[in-house]
């Protein structure tokens, strides 16, 4: 039954939800999972599918995108958005890995960023090609690194450009701050 | 003798410097290296010393840092370049790196920052403190990756920041090209 009414536990609804049940197998009693326990949380769902497992620094980059209290942990609901992105980015990602390889091309690369809504110059897309390509392929774990961070970069570039017109001032503390972090 | 007049070989001061041993063992006929090379080169040439060798994503951060013609290559001068930056980040690294764990705290990050010139609030510490820590502690390669973005990062906002003030402003695609490309 979804609808739990009065009287239901603390975290009643939470418990319903398919995805805590990895999320509380790490959490420990603070209800709050570091980078190291998001690992093995994702490791252990599978959510990866025949990918490679992420790698440390691809969860704290994970974790530094979504923790809004700026814990350093995450608690349930932002694990739940977390869970959300990552699988758009899967779907996204298998739809360009045609031959099931567990890597696309650069130029794959490229049309995934476009199909995910990013308007970027040619210059961009090299220099996000540049970054993310090992001997001139993406795996997964680097895709999704490069989803992170675009998406966090975008977010606070947005936030920073009050008149929307594509151009954004930074104190250089600031800048710091919002590129230093991811 | 170190000057060779008129006549030397192309490349005849390149083979006096001690470091070039080190470069030409990896870098093949086009003189130029690659992440994986560096990372070799690096390795052999025990510059971290006794502290871990560099991760691929370490070496591949730092050709981003100094490749000034977007080759995604280094060539000798720019190798030179790094050299010079990693022995100096090393010897800071070191001098805080007092008990000779191999790691520096956070605290300890905080004060190399300083020491290295950079004038940041608590919070942007923080954040780079949050960053780059792995369980509290700061790992030698961690360390240098930090360095090497807050060091191409700080080039960057200078370059845009015209009027010396500590403000600059970008384009949204530019801001992708700085902040995505390290």
């Amino acid at each position: 039954m979804a609808y739990s009414g009065y009287g239901a536990a603390p975290g009643g609804y939470q418990q319903q939800d398919p995805l805590y049940g990895y999320f509380a197998a790490v959490a420990g009693q603070d209800g709050q999972i570091t980078a190291d326990e998001l690992q093995r949380c994702l490791t252990q769902s599978g959510i990866s599918g025949s990918y490679q497992p992420f790698s440390l620094d691809t969860c704290r980059l994970m974790i530094n995108m979504l923790d809004r209290d700026m814990s350093g942990t995450l608690g349930f609901t932002e694990f739940r958005d977390l869970w959300q992105a990552l699988s758009s980015w899967k779907n996204t990602f298998m739809s360009f890995d045609r031959d099931h390889s567990g890597t696309v091309d650069g130029h794959e690369l490229q049309q995934a960023i476009s199909t995910m809504g990013y308007s970027l110059s040619p210059q961009a897309m090299n220099c996000i090609m540049k970054r993310y390509s090992i001997n001139g392929r993406i795996p997964f774990d680097e895709f999704v690194s490069c989803c992170v961070r675009l998406r966090a970069l975008t977010d606070q570039f947005r936030r920073r450009d009050t008149t929307q017109t594509g151009n954004a001032s930074f104190q250089y503390d600031d800048f710091i701050q919002v590129t230093m972090s991811i």
